[in-house]
């Protein structure tokens, strides 16, 4: 009973074996291998995006860092939800790569920006001149920090207001395919289609052992990111490991079937949950993120039989209180994560 | 008869062994599973340095980069080789990583930097207060990027004139074992004993799939390093893929046997090229890095026969000329690299 | 008619005088003259802080963030106002000098940072350890950035916060003379006494050409602060100029004379614009400067007889509209302000 | 008789006159007043560029920063010469500034870039690729920072080169009028004719309080260095005192003429000097700094007589030694150097 995090799993025995596929012979080191070229070469296949540049790193950071540091100049600003990850989660890794451009928080319900307060502060931003930090990219985070789905129509009318600004947009796919297969769009559908320009398409969290791809579907920058990415100290040397990893990944829709078994987990969970008396969701769930509260009787049970998650936020946890107190939590399922698990929690959150 | 690289090697089938091995379950991510704990537990047993801080990340780049943004204000300077990794070969990391520390280049024969030119540097360095570059780190790398060796009375000598000026130390060990190997000394003995106060301790290069150790002897700057980690986008969450590789190195001495092997390969080639009409040495080979040059000739039917290794400096390699003319070259060989390999090559070049 | 900035205002005649004095004869550059030696010591009489660091810039700007990046690490944060200079008006600039701190924006009213609020965000602020940003300097402006002023109690409130919780605190004093008067305190009581460590004290605005001093109550530092302003290209060589400036300030209380009168002008501009028909306050009036509105028809008499001002916020002043319209603005009122232009400005306001 | 440096000397009273004059009323700050756009119109004209990039800041560690980071990027490197202010007198500030560039040293005979070195260093960086730092700019000090000349004809040679490698060009012009006054050349000539990109046009070491231009040839990176200038905290606010002092400096020729002045009285001295028993130059004499050596004795009369310059370099001056030991000084001459102060010395010296 394992809800802590997706990060938490293993990695899928079809990644393994591929690691243990290319483990043979020589082969040049830094992306100079023909397996490297064949998976970027997947890549831009899936996101029918035959010019797009694409490189791998080994985490979800590196990838936002490296993509917005890209995207904006150290005078600029990146509008992202006060939840993102980039903000709450990355212990300025933006700011670093980017010699210390700002990020500019903008509210809105269920974790995603609400498209007239990004307006407004798109209009502001910079309006006195040099004195003001510049518009520079909007980061949109999908799944949400909080569990829920951006629509492509949401997407689309926040990278419309950033076009009209001159803003860049970014999407942080740490949860890549949890959100497209809720969603049930294609990866080109859920990216450039929708206005997106640069995506971190997350591998670790589901099923990976650690790789992430960035792809910057105007390549002009492909250069100055290659050159960030080494002084950054993410190019692998043995980068066929990392190449191996998302080959695996995206052959035969690996990636789509674990996503689906992750999202159908975290469905499971949610029905549960709302049979449980006195539980309560604090947003949406739509994917493999649950947020949610059921009585601390459930979760005493829980813990006691061993189930691992966050309580959420950990300062509203009180150590004791009353049986029917409602504490709240966040539940991620994962491509690992059995229905006999969740079966088993939900008899012991119910009490 | 591949001697491009020792990172264009594979990884040692007990490496994958271990990363198969903790492949099961669930744990704690960031490092905060118990494999984690341990593998450092054995890396500061390996040091007999039970109060060190320990960190482990996938390139070296990273380690060296990390370790000596931990070791230097901005305004400061790290003095290294101009052949030196962190001069040539990390396109910027270690200004990046530390704000804009300077690099100052002390000459030395044999990739080695001399004690007096080094002395005499540290002397001058910041003499006029305020307006210079103050005086910070000296970086050393051994096995040197020329394929030398510091002996221990080498390192002391400069850690020592180090120690006299305030000047903090560092060790590019991307060849630990191999210069450990080469010397016959214990990891202590090459360290801490000798004045270093912080190793990259690499694994990559002999046998590992991604994986470098920081190793900071004092444990002052430890939370300073782990957030320069994190905001580096170094820290992996799926961490017990780094520690297992780590393990499998450091049990019954795989590191030491693996490094055995590479250096006693560099021997039976040097001794072979020794033999070859024309041939001389740019360095003493005391390693598993040979920089040396034989006729043209030779060249042709080692290539011919599909040898690979770096023409070293490409520059001066023109494409045709009379047979006899000497090019030189870089060799290296790592773990895997065969005797019958290294036998078929020396075969060839001797024309 | 002028009410546009204080920047705006020409040098006081006896700053002027004091340029003219020194400028004979060869002295030593980069604050090596006996005449900076003096000025600092005024400042620490000043402050009645003996031991201070004491230091001479050219801008506010530079002023604050050389300030901040002494007291904060790259992975830390600023606790400020939304409307505070750092923020709005410096472009970035403790970004910059910090090498990527983040700022975090604290509500409050009239311009003040809520104390509840900053205990809040105190307490939550790295709380998921080194995933987050970490705690660094809480940073007040007084005069506040919307005019009104922090008393003693507010400043003491919220220092013996920051101290809890190990927050470094700073005050940006753009405006410190027209603060310190309007509380009828000393200069130590607003600073050191109420648990200020740093203080960024304006001069520029109040009178001088373009000097503001930095004071580090606690001189550990002092060091590091010589290192990063002539990293920063703040070290003038012919420092005898700021020196000269800020000496004449000190001198006599020239200052605080200025700022009275400044002050005095501002409540005479308020308690005129009070008896206008219509007319509002955005935000008590305490120093000098003012955030209030009047009609529109009262708005363009003014303009149309040359007075200078910016409308505030811009963008809710629309070019035409009903003659009764309140259209908001910022005034502001200098040394060199004068009772006449006050009394012409608020008969046309008056319509 | 005060030969320390240039900038130990005060402003020209012209300067002076000219504060004195634009300190009355109200301005637009920030640059926003018609006295700067005259004064930038001006400098266009001085060097016959009308569609140039002017700015003022003030100092030239801040004028060489920020045309440097405006040149390059983080990733590549300056070719500098080993003496040259911005390695060894700028504390780092232009590694600060471009987050993390290299300075790349070229040797070169009396403070000058030799141009097969430039070449030779042009050719090899970056070479392989992305795990090198990349050309970006090549920096010239003229004056040099030994008391030399560039030619002409030595700019354009090393310029040449520049552009053959698509490396950006900067002149460091802290003492151009001196420079452009030994060439006998127009302002033009000695940059953009001769392939110059972008110059530091100092202001303060002859005559000025403390400005200087930056001139950007190629306007296209304009908005870049205000946002630049603006973060790094060197946008004056009561601009109307730099522009003030450059407008003097500018008007009637007073620049070329205090130059011509400072010069003479470097020609006086090394006239002097070199009949001077056991006198030896260190490096020809070419404008208002010299590098010469004279005998023991002569220096302890001189100094005995208050005489005031730096021994160079420090380090070989043993405080006691025999009569006619040779000791080396910089001598520096400035627009309010007097010839009776020069006979003076010279007499001192000459025993």
């Amino acid at each position: 009973m394992y809800f802590a995090s997706d990060n938490s799993a293993p990695a899928h025995p079809k990644i393994m074996e591929s690691l243990q596929r290319v483990n043979e012979g020589y082969t040049g080191g830094y992306g100079g291998d023909g397996g490297t070229n064949h998976v970027r070469d997947m890549i831009r296949e899936v996101f029918e995006a035959p010019d797009a540049a694409v490189y791998l790193v080994t985490t979800g950071t590196a990838a936002n860092a490296l993509a917005l540091a890209t995207l904006v100049e150290p005078w600029q600003t990146v509008f992202c939800h006060p939840t993102s990850h980039i903000e709450e989660d990355e212990c300025g890794a933006p700011e670093f790569f980017t010699n210390g451009a700002k990020l500019t928080l903008i509210e809105g319900a269920n974790g995603k920006i609400d498209a007239d307060a990004f307006r407004s502060h798109a209009k502001i931003t910079g309006q006195l001149g040099v004195h003001n930090i510049q518009r520079g990219a909007l980061s949109l985070t999908n799944v949400t920090e909080v569990g829920t789905i951006y629509t492509l129509d949401e997407i689309r009318t926040l990278t419309i207001i950033a076009k009209e600004f001159g803003i860049a947009t970014h999407l942080d796919g740490a949860r890549f395919a949890n959100a497209m297969v809720a969603l049930g769009c294609t990866p080109a559908e859920m990216t450039w289609k929708s206005g997106i320009d640069a995506v971190s398409f997350g591998g670790t969290k589901n099923g990976c052992m650690g790789v992430e791809a960035v792809v910057l579907f105007d390549p002009d920058k492909a250069w100055e990111f290659e050159l960030r990415r080494k002084r950054g100290g993410h190019l692998m040397s043995k980068y066929r490991y990392l190449s191996a990893q998302m080959e695996a990944y995206l052959t035969d829709g690996l990636w789509i079937k674990l996503a689906k078994h992750a999202n159908a987990m975290g469905d499971l969970l949610a029905t549960g949950i709302k049979d449980v008396k006195g539980a309560k969701f604090n947003h949406p769930q739509q994917a493999n993120m649950l947020f949610c509260g059921w009585p601390r009787s459930g979760h005493a049970l829980a813990q006691a039989a061993g189930a691992m998650y966050y309580a959420w936020p950990e300062a509203e946890h009180p150590e004791t209180g009353p049986d029917d107190e409602l504490l709240t939590a966040r539940l991620v399922t994962s491509w690992s994560t059995t229905p006999q698990d969740v079966a088993r929690f939900l008899e012991l959150i119910a009490g």
